[in-house]
């Protein structure tokens, strides 16, 4: 790669001459020397360097992303809709790593950040514990959480933006109750998170508005490569399920990764879905529309919340904050496919009357 | 953020005393003054910027990674191997960006990875011109480049790492004609890249072997978000097969998530998987697991690509080389599930044999 150096040797002229030119301070230059610094820029093909002005002002036009896994299709979804409110609006480019939720990943991930001259960082995480990013925060970056609260009663320098999941578990499970289900589920996996947390909060609220007490079903621990196997544990909460007495028939899964999961479990237990149990999924990926059956549920504002991200990750003199101004935003209205009926004695009594009751 | 200038003002030195410390230089300081630069470094959490280092160096522990699509489940598996393997063995970061195959989203790429000093990309890409990446090498960048091989006769600086798609696709398609199918197809979108069309010869050479023709059917363009929506495609090209005349009994999809967009389709117009028509995918994806049916799919060696991907982008000294160096990896052994069966007349001969041969 030439340097400034190499440009002024083929010019014949001193490097300070083609700083000159590179910082359009020409008005007093001969015009001779002028072309021969461009030709000397042309026939090198040198380029600029960003790192020296880097180095005066610390920042980089980076954008640093932490996801869980890169192999989680919604991640990827989020990731694209950052990238592109980031470029298209403000020139950034995004230098992304997986976490698998790990705590001391992310925080050795935010020490090269910050070696690099990152100076903005989105974190996918919902880890209980937020104190690495608050110390980052203190070294002098802009650091926005997502899916996760602050600490309430806390002053965080933390952004805080999410879906209000709470609301997206309560409309899934208000949905199987309009349907009939009694028996309800929420399916998840071991490990709890914020957000987690809060879909079991608004399916219970939603079962207990009901007179209903939901069951939450735990299909254990993620490996390694964390959040692309939910759809593994979706399958093992399957084979629990068809394994239970009082079977439930109607289930909220955490994500629809995992409710694809789950229905491709449910569907090697023998078990079919709708007609024996029903399952609604949170997200909105486009790949549940392709499940078949084609799987209802409840989209999140992903290209609004991935804005909202950006846009907080620009204000790097964001007063501090507290709960009360998290970022929150209500899911979009739930999608219906084909994954929800009545439960399997709802359909009973329809196709044949109890004795007595028929007219 | 401290500077070095932060903590010489802090610790009452000069900011080469500073400096000494930081490079080990503390032979012949005293004792106390030492103490005083530490203390200073550890109260404003002063970090030395590695961007000084990269001025000097020109080089920055970050790999460029070109993708067409993040919200393509298959980019997301290929850039999470390529993250491990970079981080583990050569302690880099990925800088990622989305180009949705666009020559001009790619040469906009390369310009801003260059003047942030990244000098080692991988680039999925396919597209048929690769002298974008040319003149990247020739400004110093180590570039290879998926699914593409190099152009035979000429000597290219870019590494070229692949599957054998030509063989991914002759597997295929003998898997289909294995079970009886003679009526066949190639499911691919409009627009040729360099895989697209080695997928297409090897489902031509399958075909010919058996002495059958095979039909390539284009389901039409992707639009601006690229690949995810490939699976939409997939989708149009159901409707398409189900509107001819004499329907294709067994189809090869260019890649697993058109097939399950094709699928998707199929059940759409009323046909059955595999009863009515034939499905197999290219890939290997997970998500192929969880379709319904299940998809057969002949995976491609991800983790090994990715290996070879990132070995070879860290070598900045590998001479150029002819289309004989490209590294071309044999696909996996087709994984079997639920979505071939023998073609719809050959089920019919198998329950209600034909007058005159039943014994």
């Amino acid at each position: 790669m030439p340097t400034i150096q190499d440009v002024a040797l083929h010019a014949k002229v001193s490097v300070s001459t083609v700083s000159n030119v590179l910082n359009g301070r020409t008005d007093r230059m001969r015009a001779e020397t002028l072309a021969r610094v461009e030709a000397a820029i042309a026939e090198l093909q040198f380029r600029p360097s960003k790192l020296a002005q880097q180095l005066k002002t610390g920042q980089t036009p980076l954008l640093g992303l932490l996801v869980p896994s890169m192999t989680n299709p919604m991640y990827g979804y989020i990731a694209r809709e950052i990238e592109s409110y980031a470029q298209e609006h403000f020139g950034y480019r995004l230098l992304i790593g997986s976490t698998y939720r790990d705590r001391d990943k992310e925080s050795a991930f935010f020490e090269d950040l910050s070696a690099q001259g990152v100076r903005r960082v989105i974190v996918i995480s919902s880890l209980a514990d937020e104190r690495h990013f608050e110390s980052a925060v203190e070294r002098g970056m802009t650091v926005v959480s997502y899916d996760r609260g602050a600490t309430p009663g806390k002053l965080s320098r933390v952004g805080h933006v999410m879906p209000d999941n709470f609301e997206a578990a309560r409309i899934a499970t208000r949905h199987l109750i309009s349907h009939g289900h009694e028996r309800l589920a929420f399916a998840t996996v071991a490990g709890m998170t914020m957000s987690r947390s809060a879909k079991i909060d608004g399916f219970h609220a939603a079962a207990e508005e009901a007179g209903l007490k939901g069951k939450v079903l735990d299909g254990g621990p993620l490996d390694e490569y964390g959040d692309a196997v939910i759809a593994e544990v979706g399958r093992a909460t399957a084979h629990q399920i068809a394994a239970l007495g009082q079977r439930p028939t109607g289930i909220v899964a955490l994500n629809d990764l995992m409710a694809m999961g789950l229905m491709a479990g449910l569907r090697e237990t023998g078990l079919e879905v709708p007609r024996d149990v029903s399952v609604v999924g949170i997200d909105g990926l486009y790949l549940s529309g392709l499940s078949n059956p084609g799987l209802t549920t409840v989209p999140l504002p992903v290209k609004t919340m991935a804005r909202a991200m950006v846009e907080r990750a620009m204000r790097a003199d964001a007063p501090p904050e507290s709960a009360e101004s998290d970022q929150v935003f209500a899911p979009e209205p739930l999608v219906q496919r084909e994954s929800v009926a009545a439960p399997p004695d709802r359909q009973r009594a329809a196709r044949v009357p109890e004795e007595g009751t028929a007219s």
